[in-house]
């Protein structure tokens, strides 16, 4: 072993031991004969001391050649410092430089190796291996060890069985986002890399698995957004005989269990369900963030039919109220009217009223209302004097969007929206199908496989727009967690469910065959979630982000930096493959 | 829930409580006016029992449609059974059924869920989620579970951080049996799946994470023998600051604890260390099954020079003494003759010499030995009266090989190598490099990366074959479970590497160019190890098939018979990837 101790754990009772230290140089200071380096390595920093005249000459001739990110080995004695650091948990000691050695040194890193780094994000990249030397990114890594850890141990503990399911799998007619791996030993076919395991957990019930798990890559070949990777991290789980309050129980079980053991916090009430109408009603999104209120009143009826051709005309109005907001300034209102004008929500404009403190009303369209109109719309807003109303009108989804994003913007401006609190809801209900005007017809929400709600199989006679799903989404902060729902294992039900998707029994047999085959052998009623453990590490972690909290990510290329791939293969591996790559033109 | 018990968990206790249980039917058996049903789960067999007269006649119904394997529910009283069953835990007790319900029929089977099966191999794997079912193959998934749950306790304990390292990783110029996979959005590029995380481990130690490690899945594109897969898992670990005996103290300590925890077996003495040249020497083999004694030794000086012109001509001599063999008969013997001219070994012959309990001696080679030449080598070779001495000739490494094929299959044959006793050892000291005689040149025997011996570096200059390497292999009954060493981490000493492995600058660039460059900014002391999961679990369920202990396997020709994988993709996707597929001549 290279050291007695790393440089996170010597403390005043350590005084007077010999301790033998190995880290990086993360300072180096020289004062007045005094030369401090302080030594860094995973578990913390600790201050390294030699004074110029006391120390062996040869020990100062090798300190003077030690730069930034030297790697070093020292032997000494802790001693007690002089000026104490309160900042750092070793800061009551010192190590009086006895003997040093250069293990490693090092060039000059191309950014500074602290917590705000003058790195810009693709530099960062490019040396990663250097940027997880950094604090925050070093924590990250480690938050993300200690969820998995957390995880793996609460769902054994639930006889829940960890199985890895296989990563070269088979490309599906609709799976035209897999990413496809050509096989050398069997010419011209390929693998492909899973999107999911959603086949094989369904399998490891048909075949009595019971209860299974899985922390498992997925890829998925598409254009990536920045929170967004080709390939990401799930948490996988199945359940049989089970129906959905199960499912909900285990994994709010876990979501607490991870709370409680991850960031010390309980949480001891139960996650409230909210149907998806309500969520789209309420919020203006499937994915509410219920730390604060603000939410959403649907006033169509109470402010049409006052020639304000505006509303008038559209199929829905809402308005959120802004607590307070009375006294926000024409500058103020004015910014948010350009942000409700941004493409991504393409409103025409936004009108406002003050409640004023007095009790009087202020709006932007004052022509059309007057204040007994207000105070209705007030009433139904339940807004209270020193309140803003803010209202939008439009097409009703789109216009929900745009005050949902309205609400969320205002949300982070008035800090309501803080990263230590954590609003956990399931959101329940969700649509069986989705109609698509494009192709005519209805696409699964969730996927085919999904169970219809019991009282609403019926529907598929009449109305299949309004049949509900056994689905379900764990949604925190306004971030959508993770997914599932109870799978159909009746095969009338399913055959029902194809037919409504506009399957041909042909069709249904090559996409779903292999599967289909599996449920003719004693199916157990089954149902499951997967978790997006990238977005569950980055929530837990306080950031927005999910690749700080990956340990090598890509960039929105798809491209790794640092190790400078995708890249040309030879003409050999191409060859053996029996492939030709394309010119392109 | 669909049930308030498992199959596995009702007992004497329990008699008198009313529970509903959910599984798959083993069978019934209809015996003069008695029914009773084997419901089985994950957790085990409970047995049902109606009787006809008093059960309602609708139930009745219902138990005459059930067949084997089909899904049902049933609900009734926990009651004391007539005649126990001492050999399930669920023996003392059986339910009275009160209700019961078909939850998913199920066709026949193609083969019986039964311990041992009528179903073939091949069958066995396409209908995977079947042979699941079967107690052996659900038993080694539990096992993988729990080996990987305590692995990840045991190093989560010592400071190891579980880092996920990428998939989509870079081909490089030596990855010949890389998969690759075509990139998409970057068309003509393509990633490579990793055939181990070896340099983003590195990278993580130059990153400071001291401790790394990931159970992991690994690819190799390769022509498969039976106990290999395309798609493989290792523990994959990395630690900082440390010497090749921090390592091995390290992963001695947790596979002690997984004995221990596991298997519930003390091992309560320090692992051997075996150098390889011993190994070779008194095993014939790198991996040597120590559980049995019938080393082999060198006879070479002892037997030349008498006439023998097979001896005389031979390279070496070697032996092995077969404890109390001296009354084999000649078939016995003509049949180890048979085996060691099997292909695989490519002996001419086998020399026997039975010393027999009289003390007298009678070989194959009377003609050139006498009784008092057989005493000097039986005493060499340690052997006793009524023992039997086997001899083979020839070029040294190919005879030790036989001498080692011999030995293991004596050793199979006589009950000495019993799957519940295990015999770790670490074999230490492999030489650093191999002379390959058709390239001309030395190959790293581990990698490039792998450090020598300080005291042998000078040996680059005179005889590089004799460097040994900090290099060692974990041995557990002739079954290499896994590897490491420690690496180089001076530039001076790793370019003196790169040129005995004839590599010119440019290449050693071209290849390890991104990996030496991270070596420029401060890389720590630092050493690893790779364990074959799938390995090390298949030896602690006692077989020697890997396959048997993963979920979905691949066959010998890399496919999966199940969801028959690999498979044509469509014309859209290679034109998006921008590949044409060689039609094949």
């Amino acid at each position: 072993m290279y050291r007695t101790h790393t440089c996170g754990e010597l403390r005043k009772e350590n005084i007077g031991q010999k301790t033998t230290l190995c880290g990086w140089v993360q300072l180096k200071r020289d004062k007045g004969g005094m030369i401090w380096i302080d030594l860094r390595d995973r578990y913390g920093i600790t201050q390294l001391a030699a004074e110029e005249v006391k120390t062996d000459k040869k020990i100062i001739e090798i300190i003077d050649k030690i730069g930034r990110e030297h790697v070093i080995q020292v032997t000494g004695e802790v001693i007690e410092r002089y000026s104490k650091n309160d900042k750092i948990p070793t800061g009551d000691i010192e190590i009086k430089i006895e003997d040093i050695k250069i293990l490693s040194e090092s060039e000059t890193p191309p950014f500074t190796i602290i917590d705000n780094t003058d790195g810009g994000d693709e530099l960062r990249m490019k040396y990663r291996y250097l940027d997880i030397r950094r604090n925050p990114v070093k924590n990250a890594l480690m938050l993300r060890h200690r969820v998995a850890q957390e995880v793996r141990k609460y769902l054994d503990a639930q006889n829940f069985v960890e199985v890895e399911t296989p990563v070269l799998i088979k490309s599906t007619p609709e799976g035209a986002r897999d990413f496809v791996v050509p096989s050398r030993m069997n010419p011209g076919e390929f693998y492909a890399l899973p999107q999911s395991p959603q086949t094989f957990k369904q399998l490891l019930m048909i075949a009595g698995m019971d209860r299974y798990f899985q922390i498992v890559k997925c890829f998925r070949d598409e254009d990536l957004r920045a929170d967004r990777q080709p390939e990401f991290t799930q948490i996988d789980c199945e359940m049989s005989f089970v129906e959905q309050n199960d499912i909900l129980a285990t994994f709010e079980g876990m979501t607490k269990f991870l709370f409680k053991t991850v960031k010390g916090l309980d949480i001891n009430y139960d996650f409230p369900h909210m149907p998806y109408s309500e969520a789209m009603e309420k919020y203006g999104n499937d994915k509410p963030d219920i730390r604060f209120g603000m939410t959403i009143t649907d006033i169509t009826e109470n402010v049409q039919g006052k020639d304000f051709v505006v509303f008038d005309s559209a199929d829905y109005i809402g308005g959120i109220c802004l607590e307070n907001g009375s006294e926000y300034s024409r500058k103020q209102i004015d910014e948010l009217t350009e942000f409700v004008k941004i493409p991504q929500i393409g409103a025409k404009g936004l009108v406002y009223c003050k409640y004023n403190v007095d009790g009087s009303f202020k709006s932007s369209v004052d022509k059309f209302y007057n204040e007994s109109d207000w105070a209705i719309i007030a009433e139904k807003m339940n807004a209270q004097k020193g309140d803003l109303i803010l209202i939008l009108a439009g097409e009703k989804e789109r216009t929900l969007h745009g005050l949902s994003e309205l609400r969320l913007k205002l949300g982070n401006e008035l800090g309501l929206r803080p990263k230590d609190t954590f609003a956990p809801l399931w959101v329940v209900e969700f649509p069986l199908l989705e109609f698509d005007s494009e192709s005519g017809r209805y696409h699964a929400k969730h996927h085919p496989f999904t169970a219809p709600f019991d009282e609403d199989i019926h529907l598929f006679e009449t109305d299949p727009s309004k049949i509900r799903a056994k689905a379900y989404d764990l949604v925190i902060n306004g971030v959508e967690i993770g997914g599932g729902s109870i799978r159909i294992f009746d095969k009338d039900l399913q055959a029902l469910m194809f037919k409504n998707l506009g399957f041909s029994k042909e069709e249904a047999e090559a996409q779903f065959g292999f599967l289909m085959n599996a449920f003719k052998f004693g199916a157990p009623p089954h149902g499951g979630i997967a978790l997006g453990f990238d977005r569950l590490v980055s929530l837990f972690g306080g950031s927005d982000s999910i690749r700080d909290y990956i340990a090598f990510p890509k960039n929105n290329a798809g491209r790794d930096v640092m190790i400078e791939s995708p890249s040309q293969i030879s003409q050999a591996q191409l060859d053996e493959l029996g492939l030709i790559v394309k010119e392109v033109e």
